[in-house]
């Protein structure tokens, strides 16, 4: 399934997109895309109702973050080992793990928003792993059994705030509508093999960003293994695995956004997002 | 007024710590200690009412965190000299920020966890700030209007994890219970110099930090602009301010937590907290 949320932003309504293109409202049935819904039993509980009976949401609807009740927005550094390369780092010897304010989460066509005194706004399309029941201390072998789905995230960073305005990656990471989630929430019966997912982002045409999910130093089942030997995971977190070479950090000379620019980004399987490039 | 929530952990309700020392239940005036309900309008509303005239809540009842709806846990690192001296780390030119889950986030009593592979669990006594109203580019004069008040916070980190485990400290600061906020929120209008509060905390009966908020690099109204350049705040969003010496790591030779140890940690005019250390 392709769950979304649709609505204005702060009250997005629970939605499905249905093999024919149309979204279905899931008002009538859960409340959110969040919680319990994203467990086994909340997710078949969806799959049980005839889909194709519910009322369809109009198709210029804005839609929202796929998930709701994101607790945790966690992001893996320097995951793909060219894209470390591009950014002068070595590949770590264990995950590296830094936190998205989950104030920063926004819909897949929300603008990106260049905050005051940014010269610096660069982009990332990363593989999202989105959890649906409570992991700690789980096993490589049983972590994906506590994965709810996938989604395209857009990992908008700050390069100077991130690394040129003292300690801590934070500062450049969680600025507002620098993670764009969704378009939807695909379950993860519908996703094969998630370390085998062709992803692609342009900017204004151009392609910047074409690698693959296969090239992860660390892939889905240990990082979900691996978090949750530090803290608990719960339904709704998100997790947003790394990015592959070509952000603007990495061109040469360094590229970054500037009002009025297009980009767009998706992953086989998981749809596209698009978003155009304000400022604050 | 010092607002406080009572009652099992994730079904904590609203409350008051009266002068007689008394708590008494809100929830017939309040949904939570969360939102809107830390606006002025919101605190002048529970001001406004004949408090001696609530329901007592029993004197053993368990207290959580003082906030709920927290959606953002943003610690300060190194933000008093002399705790960046026993790090051996400079003081930063400008504020280091970094996360802790939300996760983390549990009442003032709640035992200390020592999570598995553990052997640097530390301490660290430090003010949190709490978000009343939206936060967003606010200049330095107009910053403590937006905040509801202030609690103690416990900020423990594994230390092993902050700084050996590859890149980032979140990974040593987010595990399950690394994060006890509260008893109370002292609301602001009772906190006559955030910049001038005595703090203390001891392990089994001895003091290993002594200390005032007095020598903090970055004030509480520089951190809450600050901040709100990088990245809305929003009400429930906690700031743990940073922590003076003292801490574990810093001693010679550096001494970490155990199982049975006892933490007892204060801010003046803000209570004091007190947790026991088990193993995970």
């Amino acid at each position: 399934m392709k769950l979304l949320r649709h609505g204005p932003a702060g009250a997005e309504k629970p939605g499905i997109r249905l093999d024919d293109g149309t979204i279905r409202d899931l008002s009538g049935l859960v409340p959110d895309i969040a919680g319990a819904v994203l467990s086994d039993e909340g997710l078949a509980a969806i799959r049980a109702v005839d889909l194709s009976a519910l009322p369809v949401v109009p198709a210029d609807t804005r839609l929202g973050p796929c998930v709701g009740g994101t607790g945790k927005f966690i992001c893996i550094g320097l995951n793909y080992a060219d894209h470390a390369a591009e950014s002068g780092m070595a590949v770590p010897p264990e995950p590296v793990i830094f936190m998205k304010a989950t104030s920063a989460i926004c819909g897949p066509y929300d603008p990106i928003i260049i905050p005051r005194g940014s010269e610096k706004t660069d982009w990332e399309v990363e593989l999202a792993v989105i959890i649906g029941t409570r992991a700690k201390y789980v096993s490589e072998a049983d972590a994906l059994a506590h994965v709810a789905g996938f989604a395209i995230t857009n990992d908008v960073s700050e390069r100077a705030f991130q690394t040129e305005r003292a300690g801590q990656w934070t500062k450049g990471k969680s600025c507002d509508n620098f993670g764009q989630i969704g378009p939807w929430l695909v379950t993860r019966d519908e996703v094969a093999d998630p370390q085998n997912l062709p992803m692609w982002l342009k900017v204004n045409g151009q392609t910047m960003q074409d690698g693959s999910t296969r090239t992860m130093v660390y892939g889905v089942a240990h990082l979900v293994s691996y978090l949750s030997q530090f803290m608990t995971l719960h339904p709704g977190d998100v997790i947003s695995t790394g990015t592959p070479p070509g952000v603007g950090m990495g061109q040469k000379p360094p590229r970054y956004l500037k009002v009025g620019d297009v980009v767009e980004l998706g992953i086989e399987g998981l749809g596209q997002q698009r978003q155009t490039v304000i400022a604050d």
